[in-house]
């Protein structure tokens, strides 16, 4: 895949500051266009709102953040950036200039993507010295959350920027549908403007308001969408006849007046008041920031639950965060400092892991301290595969101390001491720390190594034995931890 | 709300199957007519998903299952039932004359629901005796785990029936949107209308296959859908200015021909052929069955995390779970015997609980464990009420033993002795059984009581006190459980 180091966004609206927030987050420097005086604060508050849903997304780590900085001109941003992304409004004119400015600056092959939401690339690019640069990279509100990026090329663009743009989308986690027949408006916000239009007819015609018409959505078929799309949710419909059945018992429906196909609604004043009055009634109680927030908790823990079960956009989120942790470097087992307790586990506190006040639960430490004990049977070669096709350590016996308590949203770190290892016994002692440095709870183990298919006590392979001793050898030498061998109640 | 014992449903397809596994998991009797013969086996089928779904959905459990009866005639569902839910297929006379069949031979009162896509209800009722007691109750597939209901009243519809009706509604779990103007298609037809339409023509003209119109909802809107409807999607598209902005912003756009709005395809054998060839090839690897239950899967996780963000959904299936809980009865303090441990907690293992290789994982034991230990202050009386506004028992330290594996999906109930409950101190032990008997964990425990202000150390109320003291000088007499003051590695 391609990584890129740099890129320019040429305008910071809410779309624009997107796109800055996930690129900087996947670790490229962002420079920026935006004649608004409020653009700054406007991209800090979206780059905020990203760090604080990704803090909760992935299990890896992120790389390095990028480098943001706002430019004087279209001219500087083109001269410093691998690749261009326009979001500027959706004026045809507006957006030519732009790539009329960036191709008197840049090289003749920098890539120029546009965020239209409905304008014809062949339109865009009618214009330019080099028109086979130009795309169009369509992406969806909130654009360091959703993965979609519609994909649309004009007559006159080249192969080679449509598949190097999909690589670069792809490596910042996310999906570019590339849309092989040039229509206006893509495919999504086809669908969204006949929906639209017929929302605003409902509430025009009093049948219903915005509420009612988002609830309708969101306690039904909006639940579907969110993982099967249109028709395998109509294949379902159809029963065990599927998709055949299900056009035969509903396709006549089609020709019955059930929607206002033939008809616009007129954007009086009297429409637009009612619409964004009733949207006031229905969500005004909450600011665009907090609403934008409980938005993202719920893309973010819907997107989870689609990695746990391996679907659709899950499948892509397990994808990217093995790609991010795959480059993060790990320590040969012949490079850790063995003379000391050994690094083990570390992570931000997930929101899920609050008891009702903030605090992390008391099973959370177990799991902190599971997680643990999972990174040091990786480390003596117990890994994945081994544990796929050998055997694995099961733990006996378990004794925690908690010491002091931790918010969600910290950061904790652990380390693990080998008290003893050999043959088929394992014997750890853990530490969690607070990244602050405080102690917040202790996890002494007892291990026994299981064979896979008889799932009783087995010798584990030679290479895992023989790392084990090698830690245990050297960690007998340092002195007993704190709290080693307490039953519970014993004295201080 | 009205809670009904009995209810009738005329047709068993994908839709009436729904309604009745929804309405039996909720305890309630249903009889039904369907002439096919096929009809019992598809019901058990989509009643055994439903029971899937539902043991992962609740925490409460649910009231006793209620009984099914296939009938003879539509009479006899009539004669044997509180409510009757029609769905049969879309034929304005079919439905009449199962109307008539039902008002020959049932009281006057027996309210009837139509579950159609659109046709009006002054139109079904329009050859009644009795008009006045039918409305249209349409629900979305899959029935037993979508919310959204739409009733929808006719011109001679009794304003009680429309109110009788949302109540037995919400108290099987059930979303009832009330709308108060007679359309076709009600609201969300409407809306699948328009996106369908669009969708046939995509595929119609080659822009798309059915599979990238899907990703192009489920990577992209659809996840928005799911939480937030149209509306208030689009009022965080306007940033800070809202709806009145985005209006501003895109109102325009109508205008242009972004849809194929004015017309509609053909049902060509072609057009058929296209998008059920398309669908075999995007969803063909998987059995219906296989795909309804990753559905199932998906859509309870969905509703669970709603539920945990306190979002629209979740907030309905938090108060349906929480009046399934008030609902079972629970002992009074003195009515509990105190001669032997304690009856804390039970569930069935939820599949998030699932290491790699589906028995639970090592750090749920310890959630169990928290949970009795909850279930114990309950009894004593640190209860919620008590947490939040005088104080707790935190957990200082903790042992467990693990004695054998549990496969999730499995019943477990815990015990729990108290070893010591005087002053600031709660010493406890509990036993982790599996429903067959066998004893899978044991974990003791030590606590101490915190004031909720200082989070220090302090005295719990008199009646917490008491209640312990009580518990304790019984409990004391017990024999010390196995295990009891064990040190990680001592001998057995």
């Amino acid at each position: 895949m391609s990584q890129i180091q740099s890129a320019g966004v040429i305008g910071a609206g809410v779309i624009g500051s997107g796109w800055i927030a996930r690129l900087l987050l996947n670790g490229v420097d962002v420079y920026v266009f935006d004649p608004s005086k409020e653009a700054p604060k406007n991209v800090a508050g979206v780059i905020q709102n990203a760090e604080r849903a990704y803090k909760n997304l992935l299990k890896s780590n992120l790389p390095k953040k990028g480098i943001l900085s706002f430019s004087a001109s279209i001219s500087e941003v083109a001269k410093s950036s691998e690749i261009i992304i326009e979001a500027v409004p959706e004026r045809l004119t507006a957006k030519q200039s732009v790539y009329d400015e960036i191709e008197s600056n840049a090289a003749d092959d920098l890539i120029i993507t546009s965020s239209t939401s409905g304008i014809l690339p062949s339109d865009l690019q009618s214009e330019m010295k080099h028109p086979e640069r130009l795309i169009v990279a369509h992406p969806f509100n909130p654009v360091y959350l959703l993965p979609l990026v519609e994909i649309v090329g004009g007559k006159e663009t080249s192969q080679e920027v449509i598949k190097k743009a999909c690589s670069i989308f792809t490596h910042v986690g996310m999906f570019p549908l590339h849309i092989k027949k040039e229509i206006p408006a893509f495919i999504a916000d086809r669908l969204l403007e006949s929906v639209w239009r017929e929302a605003l007819w409902l509430v025009n015609d009093d049948v219903a308001t915005t509420e009612e018409i988002d609830d309708a959505i969101r306690y039904g078929f909006g639940l579907r969408w969110a993982q099967m799309g249109l028709f395998e949710t109509y294949r379902l419909a159809g029963g065990e006849a599927g998709m055949r059945h299900f056009i035969s018992q509903f396709g006549p429906c089609l020709e019955w007046p059930w929607t206002h196909l033939m008809d616009v609604p007129d954007f009086t004043e009297e429409l637009i008041d009612k619409v964004s009055n009733q949207s006031d009634d229905q969500s005004g109680q909450y600011s665009i920031d907090e609403l934008m927030q409980k938005r993202d908790d719920n893309l973010v823990d819907f997107l989870k639950v689609l990695k746990e079960n391996r679907w659709g956009a899950g499948n892509l989120l397990k994808e990217y965060d093995q790609t991010l942790s795959n480059s993060q470097k790990k320590l040969e087992f012949s490079e850790l400092d063995l003379s000391q307790p050994i690094d083990t586990y570390t992570t931000h506190i997930p929101k899920e892991w609050a008891d009702y006040n903030g605090h992390m639960t008391e099973s959370r430490y177990l799991e902190c301290f599971s997680e643990a004990t999972t990174e040091l049977m990786e480390i003596i070669g117990a890994d994945e595969k081994y544990i796929a096709t050998v055997g694995s350590y099961f733990t006996v016996e378990t004794h925690i101390r908690h010491l002091d308590e931790v918010l969600i949203g910290e950061r904790i770190y652990s380390k693990t001491q080998v008290i003893y290892g050999q043959n088929k016994k394992l014997h750890l002692f853990h530490w969690l720390h607070h990244d602050d440095g405080r102690l917040l709870a202790t996890a002494e183990h007892m291990l026994i190594h299981v064979d896979l298919k008889t799932r009783g006590a087995s010798m584990p392979s030679d290479l895992v034995m023989d790392r084990t001793e090698r830690i245990y050898s050297a960690h007998k030498k340092l002195p007993a931890p704190d709290g080693l061998s307490r039953a519970v109640g014993d004295k201080v």
